[in-house]
């Protein structure tokens, strides 16, 4: 066991704050990776909170990890000392299940599903603990290799906004040709329109206001439109292939189906808490799909990295210390941040 | 223009009755049908009960219709006097838009969309008149051949509930190796069973009883179960590649996706009246898909003829003569039909 700093939360909807936690020993397919930084994705915020439920306390959150590989076990064999690698929202899956073979890890269907970064309960029993350190050992088939074009720093947030984009946008059919609508430009969104942008699809933002036109614009968006307005709707009527949800605020579905060509699909990954009224008229007239999805598999989170790379771009990122992380929970919480929050665990 | 007889409900609410109506003189592409059969849809009667809003009236329902050539156009090129045809749900559509072009008519998105078969207006100004008539005239590219291995009075069920079962069974991608459950097990549903057991599929039906499970296992289901069992749930739970609902009584909606497989699609062509209350977490975990489906094109309803008539089914079918229609709405209404009312024209 190695005891290795982190920023934990000791209870429910307590401050964060510095702490010790130890790392089970390097196995046989264990890598250890010194963390170097690590994303603030709202999920942790949700967990941190029991927003989603019962949690697991003391918690470090963190499933968007990047760094660098210290220590490698015997039998590893996809991993050196030295290499840039990732961790995401998973550090381990049943590997048995129909989804796991076809990797799509993230939907295992084996015992009490994909083991989470943090806020779960390992194979070995104990509770898992996220990025918010400075050390994780993690089994290589559960770690992917960050791409020597993308520093460490704007891809942490890939591990989790990213591939959470990339895997509906890719299996959606946004490319060429494709009309697609992000709704929603914060910590996701925005990584949606850089991944729509770089398939080929001829994107529009749809976001409460206009405040985050020019980034939208900058970033790849060739359109981009408030929902606060009852205009856009009409104006935008049957006119995209495919809509991506980022939103976890309630919104009127049957406004945003009807914005769907016939066909199209609505896929949310963001998700409001509450259930959401829907007609199903909405859907029927139009052959029209609501969809969901959920980050991606490992093999997807690699392609996703190997294609930000190639395209030269990571996420939008604002690097702050450890000991803002409270303040940074804050502002993720009122949409003030553009666009995501990266540790510097240096500075734990 | 010619007087025809036929039976209309003269206002909402109101019961059918016998009457006479004017079909107009055969223009350069039109077909006379002299109807033999015409099937009863629920939605003739939510429409003449004005349960989908606004009609028009007096209504003469009925888009499920067999019949024969009786004259041609000058200027007709695909059919003959004495050739066996059938007409749908349309009877014309703007034939300009994308949808039209790609044969996906039921989406017309020019004018005011496709041109109902009844209760609509006709691009002549004039209100269209259904089935429930001795006589229609129809545009030939809105008229579909029903083969020879076909009786016409069990065709007549297939131009509504057999397409409207075909095209999401086809496009969701039923076939071998696939488990697919039919959500219902009335007029459509039953169309559902023999479609979805013909296209190879494992077939499953979801239905509120086990009443008749004999017939569902006759019609080509292999598995029968009730879903006022909660067991059934707890059972079948992960099971299904595909799930088409029939029913528009309301329904748990979270409860029928915990159903699908990873990835899976429910698909509604049943649709309750009131909006459904959906938890997005049903749809997110597990990357699943609620979707629609509006009968089907022009060319998939003639493909979905051939197929039924080289597989050796019609509908299942009680034939009534038209001073029955009355009754049978009724018994619609209570779920008392196995499978599906067909007037005999000859009757009127």
């Amino acid at each position: 066991m190695t005891t290795v700093a982190a920023y934990a939360a000791p209870a429910p909807k307590a401050p964060l704050e510095r702490t010790t936690i130890e790392r089970r020993d390097v196995g046989e397919f264990d890598v250890l990776i010194d963390i170097k930084y690590a994303g603030i994705c709202h999920s942790d915020i949700h967990q941190a909170q029991e927003g989603w439920g019962e949690a697991i306390f003391p918690m470090v959150p963190g499933h968007e990890i990047a760094g660098v590989v210290a220590e490698v076990g015997p039998g590893v064999t996809k991993y050196r000392v030295g290499d840039r690698v990732g961790v995401g929202c998973m550090v381990d899956s049943c590997r048995e299940c129909d989804n796991c073979k076809a990797g799509l890890e993230q939907y295992c269907t084996g015992g009490s599903g994909m083991v989470g970064t943090y806020n779960a309960v390992g194979k070995d029993g104990e509770p898992t603990h996220g990025g918010y350190s400075q050390k994780i050992v993690v089994d290589e088939n559960y770690v992917v290799r960050i791409p020597d074009g993308l520093s460490l720093d704007e891809a942490a947030p890939l591990l989790c906004a990213g591939i959470t984009l990339y895997s509906p946008l890719k299996h959606w059919g946004a490319g060429p040709g494709k009309k697609v609508a992000i709704l929603g430009m914060g910590g996701l969104g925005h990584m949606g329109v850089k991944i729509a942008h770089a398939l080929g699809a001829e994107v529009t933002v749809l976001s409460q206001s206009l405040r985050k036109k020019d980034d939208g614009l900058k970033l790849g968006a060739d359109h981009y439109y408030a929902t606060s307005d009852p205009e856009t709707f009409e104006e935008l009527a049957g006119s995209f292939d495919l809509i991506v949800s980022t939103v976890s605020a309630p919104l009127d579905f049957n406004a945003c189906l009807g914005l769907l060509k016939t066909r199209g699909a609505l896929v949310n990954v963001g998700a409001p808490e509450e259930p959401v009224a829907l007609n199903l008229f909405s859907v029927i007239g139009g052959g029209k799909t609501l969809a969901g999805s959920m980050i991606g598999g490992i093999a997807e989170t690699q392609e996703m990295l190997d294609f930000c790379a190639e395209h030269g771009f990571g996420a939008e990122i604002e690097l702050i210390r450890a000991d803002q992380i409270n303040e940074a929970y804050e502002r993720v919480v009122n949409s003030d941040v553009r666009y995501r929050f990266v540790i510097d665990t240096a500075t734990i």
